[in-house]
């Protein structure tokens, strides 16, 4: 049945994130099946670029004020006393700390004191190259630290980043953490154009498919369609509004250059904002074709059904008149045509003219043509 | 007949507050049917936390001018003079009364001089899982002070912040009745999600239902879950304005610190909102979903009718023609298959030779397949 | 015929106000059936109150320039004279006055001069129940005095306003004639919750119609209240903005306190607004409902026909089979079940076994459930 | 055929204007069918008032520096050399020249140095009584001077307002060009309202229509009276917006006094865009109800056709037994009913009570009384 | 099949840029089979205009700085080598390189530093006649030089811009490269004219195909119309923030009168905005015309069936009864009929009868009209 997930689509369009109703404010939520937390930390600077594995928070702490970049990358939500740790390491606010680990929320930009929390949305493309993952990544940028949290280890989009870092290529390493945040970001951002692409492949079958061939399944393909195009819609609504925000009210914690590199993320974002809207239009006009369809092949299994009756129930009538029993002898009125010698073949004859007359009424009406139609589908 | 509430389950979406057209400002309409208030008052401050019922108004007075924080909770509005002496004892302006008592208001936020009024609307799940009792709660914030009046008293949603102050848990005791103020609205706020997860449960039910097996039931069910979502939209998009208005033009009742939190507060009440209107998109698709399996039911069931008919009626046809009565003895022309010996075989295998091309011919079609489509269901 | 409206009923979807193109500014359009002008002036302050029917317009002269409150109601708009009289009295500009007679205009306000133009719309439940009557009310407001005019004289809900200044209810005689303007305004917003009330009950009663009765009469209905809620609205969306404008701009002629009252007024109009937008979504979602359920019904005919065609046009065919009339005697092949001993009652057997079979078969497809649907209905 | 126009009606929708691509700003497009300018100048103050036509632009020159106003109407756009020379006489930049002849362009108000350039839709109900005409009216405000361009001689609003000039009606002999422009705006705005007047009379024929007798016409007359409040639209939509920044932004070109006047000139604008709106909305339904109505007389047609079949078809069957030509002497169990006294009036009884049951069936179904609704009609 | 496009048609709507995500910003993404560069470079002053076809960018170097305007039209963007010398020699920005070369970008305006990039977006009207092809113009805008940037060197309509040049007609030569700019980007949106006006043919074409012989290829003609006009919205669109953006925000390298210029270029904007949108609606009505009229059609094919088997479903089971085998010896009551003398006749008489009266009754519902209406086609 093609509306219902398999265990690994889980459907992302009902999802929402929410503590108990009137618990405190700060309290995280760690769903039990949640990955534990691997921390890596990159230090950079334009002459040395380091990378290790990090297994408690607290190893954190000396890189932090040093005049070199520190991105400490956090993967899987899976421990209460880690995150707690991380927040205590990197003084974050209590609501800075549940924003981060109760996921997902909405994507936004907030500044407290001295630190920009940036919350992300992800999308990576499923394997089945159907459907789409989607995942929270936050950014807490400090002064020379970036720290970043995302909610699965397994996908991600960092990778070309962490390689521009540690080979140098393009001024990565001359830069700081709020450059570093950018790229991320425009990761993030370009992260969406996959998943787009397979979307605009699948609308593209499917309008052959509901204008020649429409089946239940199709109106199915539709619906699954528009569901997923209105979450991918909610993922990346607010990233612009967040980003736009970001542009406009600036922060000390970013400079005017990044700033401008920051306005070529956010038209990356309203692109692809407004490729989104165009396929829940495509599909939205998808589905009014569909109906039409579906009226379409009423139309011709009627005129099947018409053009058959129309033929032989009149032809059925006359055989039936000279079915009837009347008594041929008791008066000369009495169905003489059954004693003429050429009875029969005129009866047939007239049939047959009939028949003629009305299937040239049916051509005339090109009803034919079509059933050619429903055949080659 | 599912469209039809019982007594339980009364329709929130047509209920609106109107004094007669006319009427003085600040005139209390009281209905017959409404709870006698209960005046609970929880007197807090770092060191202690009193809870008690009051029974007349007046025994808060003392309470106000201290510097501890006093929360006044009152659950139902069915007494004019005692929600009137309310109204003294709080120095309430006649439309803070008014709008706190003749339920339900909209959502909105208003400054009286020291006093800032905050009506909200809270949600429940009703006890059968499906649909919602929504209730007004209107806050009077004073300095120190904090007033709650409630609808109905039987749906709470405060007992964990009641708790939360009895146990001293977290900081809510160091705090004023700002930060009070905030929990409260954080938790009116959080009793939304639990309403959405019933709706998105029920959403992806008729999901199936609507492609699989669409019955008239199903058709009543869309359009009961389009109005409840309007209605619960209805109860949100004004909450979200005032929470913003609160934020935006501040008040000097409410602390910096506090509006940090208020920020946070106004996020989730944007995710309810944004999840309200994604679910209201895919109940309007399932609409024209249901519309296209409903012709697709049809298509189905024409189709049987054709293929019965078409195969038949001809053979039927066939059958009337040597049921004629034509003179065999006045004419060699006159019907002579009759005569043959092989007569009658030679037509059954005609009858049988069309049967078979006919249903050939639907067989490529593709027809027979989507019989079985309608027997699995 | 449903859609046709009587004498009484006429249409205010369609009602627009215009002079002649090129007229002059200022042009009056009397329409000859227009009622006759009756002048009421009511004249008060904190001691006292004075009520007298005035027959010519500068009878009120007098009153204006006392300290006390002069309230001119006039209702009707038959004669060009007495209008241009009052004109004339309370120095209104030329195209104050053009707004005030030629009906109807949109609702707003505007400031001339010393003078505070307010056009709003008032409605009224007809007296059958159904559909609403508007008109226009415009309200002039000077230093001390106030001029209304009505397009009516029968519908009217300044009633209790003139009660309250009577019997000295509340606080009205303390206040000015802004405050005289408020509560007059706010009986005009709470005369539209009474229409609203009565869309309700019909929007609940089209409910159960459509999904379990759907008629012609039904579309009509359908149709018919979507219109008078386009006109609802086009009656209440200026009007909101109008009072919104009154409280943002402010006017020298209105006091702080008033403004205070005004802004619960303001409440009201949008209060009333978002049912009226509400009942429009539920009467569109009514609209596809009705289609949806006029699918179903014709699928249920569909049904019957194919239930009955497929299970009798077979058996005819067997019973036409038996008919013919094969020489029996020519040769063995021809026929020989006719002479069987068993012939007939094996025949009647296989009827009887094929039309069981497809009547399971039609059970299993659960079609003679919803045939049971139809009867109730 | 309804939907093509006549060489009469030409299609207002589909118009635009455009020079060629990669033109020279500046370049007059003259159409070959263009009428030849009639050029008609009126010069009046006070005191007096002269009307003259005028052959060569040039006239014009010595009035325009006067005290008095000059006004300058052109009627046709058919002669390029013409109308450079009013672009020489009144000093107009190319682009004011290009908007005013190349016409359609969107309505629109600009500044030019010392002249204000107003681009203005006037619409007139063609002879026929449906439908509309709609040309340009573009007028040049300058200091004195008024200069208007229609493109159509035939179709003309401003003759009342010629007459108010000639006779000294109203005061508008004593106010300057600014007064002139507001006075013909205002004429241009007025002439909206009977072209609104025909289409609310052919809505209101159509609804009767739509929901008692659908045919195929109706469903094009539906369709066109869309498009053609679409064009209406587009014409009265950008005037509302430029007659707004009249009044906003000013122009020591229009007095504080007139520009009173356009505030009730944007009144009426706003009014016309809003019936507009409505008139849309109800097409917009009317299409609804138009394909429920369809769905409604498929039913009705169905309904016929399963209580004809399923009366007939039972029977036919019981004939076609008693058809049967089973051999009675064969064996007594070969339909003895031939040979019984009673058989043939025992078969019709039997045939009878079917019917009778079948037509109590479908009365009881309720489908007799659908019938009479189909023949009245 | 007529939603496939050929590799000559490919499809504007679902393409995007994109490069790999997380790729360093500037990264160029050079397509196999895009053309290799042309440059040509116009030098002009008011006293000479130079064009010559540059091999290497280096060569453009030296014009950069005079006085004289120096226009550099690249054509193709085959070669990263050639495009990063370009970038050297303008000394662009890394991402206004990235903007320029990886193409389809959204149109929009960017200041850096000194130089203006406009990015805006080319249709132009297939060879066929339906359909267009949509390609990037990159502007940047310098102090005395101009360099476009074009995707596709087929498609162009810069030649009557270099004619003028040539040829001194207008100011052009006069003016600065700002004006320049103006006329080229005028040309530019004056290109979507003829792409409009193929579609309101095409409208035109469908909307008489829809209503009087809708076929299943009308159906994939809407959509596709749909389809087109939605890319060609996404087109002009941001074209026309853009502009606005550059009229609103200026910038120094923009005199004032060109601004003047670039505000009627805003107005053409508008208008092709304006006409897609209408295009778009009437586009979005013809969809429910078409389902309304294959329900049209629908009705007129059951009418035929119903028709015809309403007559001759009743005279066949007459014929059956009179076909039946009583033994007429048996008793006087079975079948008297057959051995009357006017039997037979009687028989007939009464069957042409009920015929004849169900064909006055179809005839009194209207049916046969809307025959002739099927054949007229």
């Amino acid at each position: 049945m093609p509306l219902r997930k398999t265990d690994d689509e889980e459907d992302s369009l009902f999802e929402y994130s929410s503590t108990e109703p009137g618990a405190m404010p700060g309290t995280l939520t760690i769903e039990s099946d949640a990955p534990l937390p691997v921390i890596t930390l990159i230090d950079y600077d334009e002459g040395h670029a380091n990378r290790k594995i990090v297994t408690a928070p607290e190893e954190c702490s000396e890189y932090l004020d040093t005049e070199t970049v520190s991105w400490v990358d956090v993967k899987g939500l899976g421990s209460e006393q880690i995150l707690q740790g991380i927040g205590t390491v990197f003084g974050l606010h209590p609501l800075v700390l549940e924003d981060v680990v109760n996921v997902p929320q909405r994507p936004k930009v907030e500044e407290y004191n001295n630190q920009l929390l940036v919350i992300a949305r992800m999308v990576n493309l499923r394997e089945s190259g159907r459907g789409f993952i989607s995942e929270q990544v936050s950014f807490i940028l400090g002064k020379n630290y970036l720290l970043t949290v995302q909610e699965e280890p397994e996908y991600d989009c960092f990778g070309p980043v962490q390689d521009r870092i540690r080979l140098s290529k393009g001024n990565i390493r001359k830069q700081g953490a709020d450059y570093l945040t950018y790229s991320l970001l425009d990761a993030v951002i370009d992260g969406f154009f996959p998943v787009l692409e397979s979307y605009s492949e699948l609308l593209e079958e499917l309008e052959d498919e509901v204008v020649f061939a429409p089946t239940r399944q199709t109106l199915g393909k539709i619906h699954k369609i528009k569901r997923e195009l209105l979450a991918l819609r909610r993922a990346i609504w607010p990233q612009r509004d967040a980003i736009n925000t970001l542009i406009r009210d600036g922060s000390s914690l970013i400079s005017e250059e990044v700033r401008v590199y920051l306005r070529d993320c956010y038209d990356h974002t309203v692109q692809v904002l407004d490729m989104v809207e165009t396929y829940r239009e495509v599909s939205a006009s998808l589905m009014d074709v569909y109906l039409s369809a579906v009226g379409n092949r009423m139309n011709e299994v009627m005129k099947l059904l018409t053009v058959i009756s129309s033929i032989f129930i009149p032809l059925t009538f006359i055989a039936g008149v000279y079915g009837m029993n009347f008594d041929t002898s008791a008066s000369p009125w009495n169905m003489p045509e059954l004693e003429w010698s050429w009875g029969y073949p005129i009866c047939l004859l007239l049939m047959g003219a009939i028949a003629g007359a009305l299937i040239m009424y049916f051509q005339k009406l090109g009803w034919f043509e079509n059933f050619s139609g429903i055949e080659e589908k």
